[in-house]
């Protein structure tokens, strides 16, 4: 069983000030588990360009696979994940036709709209073309900020920008290739089954001994205030390369649940 | 001018598999920077011994002054904050009779409002009132779990509810005090403006200018994605010991961007 592990690194000042929800990480989180990787760290950090050279090191070190970055791609100067990677990896900062040729495009796009009243490369926007040696630009179909993939030391870093829709729509477009190719036909999938009790301290003794029984599956039971609707989700969820055990494992797990919380007198309300 | 530096780290494997978005990291963000302080890095992470203990050296390490964590206080074996942090820090794991007083009180309460058939402290109840030595439990006004106090080589590290009606219930209330404390009459203050715009590398060498000429003042430009509403925010902000300094200084950045925003002919709309 060979898992695809990643990691997230969501950059931005707005982030840290809790200016700005940051809500690329669930999505991403959901969609690397949905295609069968794991992500097993994501860290938010401030637009600093040695916290985010320090961040990168730490999680190739690390071995990991995938690296997503989020945000700090637009044209002011304190957009600087690009530069940062340049100087994390010791490569150049270069000027990419591609990316240049992506921004002509979408700067025209705006034009035509009426979304901005010059389509001319200004400088700024010409920053968004400076890739680190070796990136190859992700085209966005929303925005201006071309995303970015870069290969190094048999890890995949992918940067994307932190608006949601755009980072949404260069996952969904140019990078559908990439990812199907890293993570082959891996499977995931999860039961999602919500009792009647808002006392996770009474289910606790089943979900461990659930736990303990099928090592395979991952057992969540998730708390609710006390008081609020008396009802309690528990997530069953496993993931490998073959899709037919995977789903035999969680129907094993199911079926030990149903019998364990229908033992204490809990009623099922779905799943 | 001295700012206390934060870290976050948020431990569930719910977040990592985006099955749950975590509102906790920027809702303490948002506290933590009105209180004057700067939260430099926050950190997601699976509910793993290790990787715990890690995360928790490496923010000790920088020399974090205040630390703190989210989930995994709860009753079920995959709850594990608390022990992690322990076995991170080498200190036992003591059962606190002031938690366990809190225990016995909060499930009688729920007892008397029918949200559990049995107030009494079974094992998993008891666990959450296992602390590291040293550990201060916290009041949760809202569910079982009291939050921990943890004072370790000049650093505080806090540990919360993962639920978020908890967590705020115990920093609005018993944690307020320590708050008071720690961070003294720190001031911070912002101010955002929001311009009718949806081009961000139209205002780019406006918004880069006021940065130079007022390093006292955070300036930053949220894009929205092309072709939404035409607007644009862009926050000031400032810290500092001396509220009417931290005012001052906003004043005039605020001052220098009305002119920047009038000279290229962008309309404000308000801020």
């Amino acid at each position: 069983m060979s898992v695809v592990n990643a990691e997230i690194i969501a950059i931005g000042n707005e982030l840290l000030i809790g200016d700005v929800q940051d809500t690329n990480t669930a999505w991403l989180c959901a969609r690397i588990t949905g295609l069968g990787g794991v992500v097993r760290r994501a860290t938010l950090i401030p637009d600093d360009r040695q916290i985010i050279a320090e961040t990168l090191h730490a999680a190739l070190a690390r071995g990991t696979q995938l690296i997503l970055t989020c945000g700090g791609l637009g044209p002011t100067d304190d957009d600087m994940t690009l530069a940062s990677l340049a100087y994390a990896l010791g490569l150049p900062l270069l000027e990419s036709p591609e990316a240049l040729a992506m921004l002509t495009e979408s700067f025209q796009r705006f034009y035509r709209a009426g979304y901005t009243h010059n389509p001319d490369l200004t400088p700024e926007r010409r920053k968004m073309a400076m890739l680190p040696a070796g990136g190859q630009p992700l085209a966005n179909p929303v925005g201006a900020a071309p995303g970015v993939l870069l290969r190094h030391a048999g890890s995949v870093i992918v940067c994307f920008p932190g608006v949601p829709e755009e980072l949404i729509g260069i996952f969904e477009g140019a990078l559908g290739p990439l990812l199907r190719d890293l993570f082959g036909t891996g499977c995931y999938d999860e039961w999602v089954v919500e009792v009647r009790t808002g006392d996770e301290s009474q289910l606790a003794p089943a979900v461990n001994r659930l736990q303990r029984d099928h090592p395979g599956v991952y057992v969540k039971s998730r708390a609710r205030p006390y008081g609020a609707t008396p009802r309690l989700k528990i997530t069953l969820c496993a993931r490998g390369d073959d899709c037919r055990e995977v789903s035999r494992l969680l129907q094993a797990a199911r079926q030990d649940l149903g019998a364990a919380v229908s033992a204490l007198g809990i009623e099922i309300i779905s799943g």
